[in-house]
């Protein structure tokens, strides 16, 4: 677990691990889990059990434009993936609508000083990472989106910072405007 | 604009408007929106320009069993909408990577007693929205999805208070598990 993200600068590492991925179907809102991964500033990306690269390219083209660094990864054993993660002495963060609520838990899982690892499920979620979580989140307790879930996870974990990260290394850059669209080029 | 929403008590009316829906492509996405905008607390959800059946029975049936008041309509004009809600006094704000960061603007937001429409679109917006938004706001200026853009802005408006609304004539509820899943019928 060596890695560093120049723009977070906290003291654990925050990985995502999206699991029970279906490659057709889930191809869109994988994509999106990995972008808000990105976005709100985890440092790694892994796509568990299977093999999609329709959604690994899109985060790959997204961090070589945009900038930052993430571990990116497919077809890893989940349920491995999960243990070896707690054997190392990371904690294990499952989102899910059936969890404690987020406010009860995130200023104990934020002052925690172990790594991450937060697991955001599709449907039908095994027992199995019920029972191996330190902790099951939920983002309220209404049906929703793994989208949100994670986005508001990682907003109340940070508490609201990672919108002002910086994103080494990228190319492009947005100017906000109050009307149109202003990008320019990064110059090294 | 008359409708209520007893869970949220607030001063204004919060609708979505989803532009540029897809219906094949987009279904999920667009499912997934309309769900954040019900469980974070918008009182409508509108589908712009198009007809998706598959999109608005899922948010029915989520309606149905979750609980909550919500207004949804489909198939309307949404350039005709914006102007129209501008008319009426209601403010319009556009989710968009390119605007101004949203913790700039949102105590403005927060205290205008205005009804909000909340433009949600997907790729390749028009020009007219940018220019006709009274607010053109953006989730951080990273690329990531319109689902955690709208519950993150929805959040921030509501102060986190979302994530712990009631809502009225649910048949089911969660209550919340450390380890597993607890739902219960609602007796009435």
């Amino acid at each position: 677990m060596e890695n560093s993200k120049e723009h977070t600068k906290v003291k654990y590492l925050v990985y995502v691990l999206r699991i029970g991925h279906r490659p057709q179907r889930d191809k869109r809102i994988t994509t999106h889990v990995a972008l808000v991964a990105r976005a709100f500033g985890a440092h790694g990306f892994i796509l568990g059990d299977t093999y999609d690269n329709h959604v690994i390219e899109s985060i790959i083209k997204v961090l070589s434009t945009w900038g930052g660094y993430m571990l990116i990864e497919q077809g890893v054993n989940s349920k491995k993936y999960v243990l070896k993660w707690r054997e190392r002495g990371g904690e294990v963060i499952h989102l899910t609508m059936y969890g404690i609520h987020v406010d009860d838990v995130i200023d104990k899982i934020r002052k925690s000083p172990r790594d991450k690892l937060i697991i955001v499920g599709a449907e039908k979620v095994p027992p199995f990472y019920y029972q191996n979580a330190d902790y099951n989140v939920a983002i309220g307790n209404q049906p929703h989106s793994e989208v949100s879930a994670l986005a508001i996870f990682l907003d109340k974990l940070y508490e609201g910072r990672e919108l002002h990260f910086l994103f080494p290394k990228s190319k492009i850059k947005i100017v906000p405007q109050k009307k149109g669209k202003k990008v320019v080029t990064v110059g090294e």
